[in-house]
């Protein structure tokens, strides 16, 4: 096949690749990182780039001006190499790499009455060997073995080969005194025999800790506690974006792009074990350990980034009908997983129940107790795929509800992540319609992130500017009410006060997002109380998972029709479930056993297949709701403020 | 650290190293592959090679004459560079990497009886799984559950990741139709869950083979037979010389170059895999089917032989007080073993007793049914460590007395190993003192092997060529006995009859060597009788294994007191007992069990922590023994001969 030489203006060389490369792979090769937060589906068009000289061909240029095609911009993803090409690459949009807000770090408590010898799967013993001698020849694994059988009855143990491989060398430099380290139990083993997870030379004091880790594969954040498996304390908590955001930002996204090719697909299980890793490095340094020497690990997520992270296909969660290749996965070892920890760690990934209702949700459940309380409640993980789950101790049923991405600022115009720089609340003046906002990290506004969306949703609906159509008042007497591109907008922000320079507005196309968003995880709530045959009003709690979750205001959420209407009082916050799951899970062998069964009971339902949901989509895509009946006290607000 | 420039003559280009490297890593890193068969011990002197200008310092040079050292001859093992140097390398031996005879193949019978159904790990179901649909969202993994659980009662399964991950794309390809193979029980773990090992696309039929194989891996030959575990034949037999010969003629010498460095270790692990993959190859081809169809592998040889396979450091089996890393080795599967099968193939090393007792000698009391008998038996392994094992149903003594490689052929100025061109049997005329010998493939001799050499040293004996102390009568009327340059010797074959056109004679210091060996057998005999009190009339069998052991001419054997003087009736020679026990070992779960008994039950006796072994060894230092009463028809044979 003929090759061509493609030369990128950031790049140190040029690179030389066969006919029909994909310019972003020629990219790729050249060493240059081209954005792709579509997954490589040639839809956010943010993958540009300009071919000065040469022959290239592109299947699609969507998201392109004339202008900038007529200037020889194409997209990288959708652009395979006919020629010898030069290629400039405008400078990429930079990814935020680090979270710059603490809003991950909280005081955590330890289970009360926690006792490791009950409860903690992974044990330590200080053994004391006799070495051995002309007159008792047995050899080094049995010699240890006996040792263990006399100091903690266990009367034989697996091993690893790279381990058993370093057994002698190690018993000889602790001079036959030695510390073993043994998982007890396996999660998909549990009449298997221990298996020795580290050794290590000397006597190690009972009152240093022995590392284990909960961590929490979110599509945008991974979070990464750091625990005393001893004393049950969370000792570090660090976060970091999930490095697969530059491969794609949602979940569909991913698949697509990992779903190309073995090489992909590699790519994305590296860009999220990098993040996990630096994570470990980080977490360990705080507290001065070595993630060699992590002996544990459980790890939460939903089913897509479980899939992608252990290199299985994830091609079927996304394709019709919808199945993961696994819902309860094996227990691995770190090595197998490819963490740099001890290699030997057991790393327990959590159980899901459907490609969307990951083990994120269980790990959920599991730490709101909705499985384990005589309240029938609604736990909900507010996010682009609004997973819930209703139910109790008797029962449990789920769904997810495809709410699009509109509450994670993606799908809306000045939409962002909730960083440094985002207005997270809202407030307007019924009469002047001025508003008064909060920003993250208190400096000017760059945009507005999710609970600033729903907070200035409310806001627009209950002073009228907008109405419950989502149509705007363009009659107002207000500057900030004003006729946009693609319909009215409110401008929440003028240039002249903003980090970039433009005005923060919201617009027509933002509110409908917004209201596809809320309409769907609504009309999953009322399928799911429909499907169980109970009415809204006898739900006594209402969860809310997911850290996005923590911090939306309740009012302004009731009042555009995402959460249901009930007493205050019913409603709870709950942060991070998922990691909160994932850290019971990695404490206490009843709490996995508890996760397993969760993930086991939940019954299913798939909307996309109930023919209830689109009913209850369409009534919900109103504000707060056609059935003002469901929303009592924001009927009452309209009449107040109206 | 200053680096130095190696020029060697037959290398395609020079090497640059630091001060301080061994010559022989330099050549190693040159692409040439210089001979150590005493594991660069500097002791055989065969690693020479011819300094021509530069700098080297060698801390030995045994084994050169003044002359070679003079010419600058340096022996690559012993020599670091200092300089810049060039360095001429001499035609290396040639070691023979094919073995020449077909003894290795045999007609093995089938166990009476076998029922893979009831015996084998092994399992092969063909499933015909539903497809997912909307109303099934079964995640891939519990689908092939769920239809195990149906068509085999089998409720879980235990995978490794990589083979997860394909389980899905294997799944379609079949269209939902598969056959999987499953390990239902491994040896160190009953209770586990059973392991996919394969899961093919479609259906297989019932009548296809499902491969096994067992292997052999001695010190010199690597033996497999590559079985079907449906049917239990074995369909292939193939044999190898061990491709760590070139780095160690025997097992501390191995052991000595493993030991130098981690790059030596892999080097030693990759050298027998290279050998035992070549085989699987060569059985395959055979058979037309491919590596990764085989399911099982059990390998057997002795404890050296195993930690050098598995990269465990097996320093402390060389060093008193002589302890193998491990004896019990846990299953393992291809992929963490590194063979080119099946990577999920489950590989099952046997048990080993004792350093210098390993699990071919388990295996070879298994095949034997020394373990299984109400005789007392009495099972020797003729070689090197002429392991023997005492015993019966009731209980078994075992020991192995370092006899040395003369048997072997080495450490014999002709001596040389089985192979095309050796001398294997000889009768002596006892009047003219002319001989009469068999050559192996008919052609010229070129030396003796470890056969020949027991009849060639009874022949001797009883001609009075020799006396009992092995002493040369030189004033025989025979041009054949002649002073030679370390005392007596006698000509097998003149020169002009030769392959090498050199007179091949055995020696005064040869006939030392061997009578060292045989003492050394016959004395650990006399150690293992003691040591239950029973006298040697007692012993009820005597069963010889070994490959080897199949050569010797018993009555020769019995005449220098190799063997005790017993009915021959009492004799059999069992041939590779060894991979029989694998063999048996791979095809039923119970034969595995019993050979795990063996292991645990055999009592060792260490021969050098026993007094009474030195003056048994003195006493059978003679031929056939000081006395003679315990060797009644070989006393009468010299009345006869005399």
């Amino acid at each position: 096949m003929a090759e061509h030489t493609v030369t990128f203006d950031i790049a140190d060389e040029p690179v030389v690749v066969p006919t029909g490369t994909m310019l972003a792979e020629a990219a790729r090769l050249a060493g240059i990182d081209i954005m792709q937060p579509c997954g490589g589906q040639g839809r956010c068009g943010r993958c540009a780039v300009q071919v000065t000289s040469g022959s290239a061909r592109s299947r699609s240029a969507q998201r392109l001006s004339p202008e900038a095609i007529e200037q020889g911009f194409v997209l990288a993803c959708q652009t395979v190499v006919e020629g010898d090409l030069t290629v400039v690459v405008p400078p990429q949009e930079k990814v935020e790499r680090r979270l710059t807000t603490d809003r991950v770090a909280a005081e955590i408590a330890v289970p009360v009455g926690y006792d490791p010898h009950s409860a903690q799967t992974i044990r330590r013993f200080s053994l004391m060997l006799s070495p051995p001698d002309m007159a008792d020849q047995t050899d080094d694994w049995s010699r240890l073995e006996t040792a263990l059988r006399q100091e903690a009855d266990i009367p034989r143990l697996r091993v690893s080969l790279p381990l058993l491989q370093r057994v002698g060398a190690i018993l000889r430099e602790g001079e036959w005194q030695v510390t073993a380290v043994l998982d007890t139990e396996t999660w998909d083993c549990e009449r298997c025999l221990p298996r020795l997870v580290d050794l290590i030379p000397g006597r190690v004091p009972h009152t240093m800790p022995l590392w284990g880790a909960a961590i929490d594969i979110g599509t945008t954040t991974v979070s990464l506690w750091l625990v005393d498996l001893i004393t049950g304390k969370v000792e570090a908590q660090v976060a970091e974006y999930n490095g697969q955001i530059a491969r794609g930002e949602d979940v569909i996204s991913r698949i697509i792009y990992a779903g190309k090719s073995d090489d992909n697909s590699r790519e994305m299980r590296e860009l999220v074990l990098g993040t996990i890793n630096e994570l470990f490095e980080k977490a360990c340094k705080r507290v001065k350990a070595s993630p060699a020497e992590v002996a544990k690990v459980t790890i939460s997520g939903n089913s897509t980034m479980m899939h992608l992270l252990l290199g299985i296909p994830a091609e079927n969660i996304r394709l019709s009908p919808f199945v993961t290749a696994v819902n309860q996965i094996p227990t691995l070892s770190a090595g197998e997983v490819g963490l740099d920890i001890n290699p030997e760690a057991t790393v327990d990934c959590l159980p899901g129940v459907a490609s969307y209702v990951g083990a994120d949700i269980s790990a959920g459940v599991l730490s709101s107790g909705t499985d384990d309380t005589d309240a029938i409640t609604l736990f909900i993980d507010v996010g682009t795929n609004g997973e819930t789950v209703l139910g109790s101790r008797e029962w449990l049923v789920t769904c997810a509800c495809s709410a699009g991405p509109a509450f994670e600022g993606a799908g809306v115009r000045d939409g962002m992540r909730a960083t440094v720089g985002a207005i997270e609340e809202v407030w307007v003046n019924a009469n002047t319609f001025e508003p008064t906002y909060r920003v993250i990290g208190g400096k000017q506004p760059r945009g507005i992130c999710g609970s600033g969306l729903i907070s200035l949703l409310g806001e627009l609906f209950l002073t009228g500017i907008i109405d419950k159509g989502g149509n705007f008042n363009v009659d107002l007497d207000t500057p900030r009410v004003r006729e946009g591109e693609h319909g009215g907008e409110y401008v929440v922000a003028w240039g002249d006060g903003t980090e970039h320079g433009r005005d923060i507005a919201i617009t027509r196309v933002d509110v409908d997002n917004l209201l596809r968003a809320k309409a769907a995880i609504y009309a999953g709530f009322t399928v799911l109380a429909d499907s169980v045959g109970i009415p809204f009003e006898t739900i006594e709690q209402m969860l809310v998972g997911g850290s996005f979750g923590k911090y939306i205001n309740i009012e302004k959420a009731v009042d555009i029709g995402l959460l249901p209407d009930m007493p205050w009082d019913h409603f709870q916050f709950l942060g991070n479930t998922s990691i909160k799951g994932a850290y019971l899970a990695l404490l206490d062998k009843r709490s996995r056993r508890r996760i397993r069964d969760i993930a086991t009971r939940m019954t299913y339902i798939e909307l996309s297949a109930d023919n209830t949901f689109y009913d209850a989509f369409m009534s919900a895509l109103f504000l707060p709701h056609t059935d003002l009946s469901r929303f009592p006290s924001v009927s009452e607000a309209m009449t107040t403020k109206g």
